[in-house]
């Protein structure tokens, strides 16, 4: 049994962007050596998250869509009301999403469906550097 | 320290069908001998999730109506542009409720609250078969 | 490779309630002597989660407005019409919100972000007591 971890820098260049992190995660599998286990994908920071979907772009459209209609950005937040960064909306999103997310993988193989990538999503209202984890336990 | 992995084949009938998985987690788990660890319930597969729900017949209705409310089928999904297949509003409610779910266990026993159950719910169109994964690592 | 459970006993005082469990699970990790691993954070029981989020005054009430605008009270929810207990709303929230977390953790320290807290929300219709799990998996 051992633990591997990755930290991996990316960058966002918008509010929405969906980044797929499917072929990084599979080659640091690959590279650990380890053969069955899990790794979870975590994203330091409150207001981006990582999800499972099919990432196309009719889809990479309509999730963001979603989130916009169920948590407008133009409520009156008690965020805004605080600190004036324009992101209540951002951060009420991510924590409903989640940062983080446990996959796991037989054979050395991820256990996703043909249609299922890793995928961060930019909540905030801006691109930005982005510090995620990637960290495998198995064997 | 092991890592122990079941393949769950498992058929569901209809859109938002919740099928409880609680009994065949916790057999799994006595059976692989592992005493306390987690184990990560997952869907392979972009239109299925995993959660818990306390498993009667009333929230059975409520949560897939909850996510009708939210994700209505008859949007105007850009995966339907793209792909035809009627089941936009499928991919957007699995991405959001997640298809991973990682429990802890002690002394063998899931710890679970009393009305508490790990089910996996079907959101696409029309009923599938569908691969899941339990995997286990602890000692 | 080693596994440490905690099981961590909290009080909520109302619906709603947002509890920082950040201190308690960096703590955790210090005492297990583990340095590099993944935490789960589990509430056991139906009606609680565990959620990421910048606790501060402001996100303390939006996050929990949020959740009562998209899965209002007063619905007419089958869960109420068999039980009668005024919490159909609470059983559908906590599982979409979800009772899991797993938060990678390296060198002993929690691979947070600056503003990002591990925070237990109550979403019972009153005050509990509840039972919480941290559960380390590590090296």
């Amino acid at each position: 049994m051992a633990v591997s971890t990755k930290s991996l820098k990316i960058h966002s260049n918008a509010e929405n962007q969906m980044i797929d992190l499917t072929q990084e995660t599979t080659d640091f599998i690959k590279k650990s050596g380890i053969l069955k286990g899990i790794v979870t994908v975590f994203v330091s920071g409150s207001t981006g998250s990582i999800i499972t979907i099919e990432y196309e772009p009719g889809l990479i459209k309509d999730f963001p869509e979603m989130l916009d209609r169920i948590i407008p950005r133009d409520l009156d937040y008690g965020h805004e009301q605080m600190w004036h960064d324009g992101n209540g909306h951002s951060h009420v999103k991510a924590s409903l999403v989640g940062p983080s997310l446990t996959i796991p993988f037989m054979n050395g193989k991820l256990c996703l469906g043909r249609w299922q990538q890793i995928v961060f999503i930019e909540l905030d209202t801006r691109g930005r550097n982005r510090d995620l984890i990637l960290q495998i336990i198995g064997e």
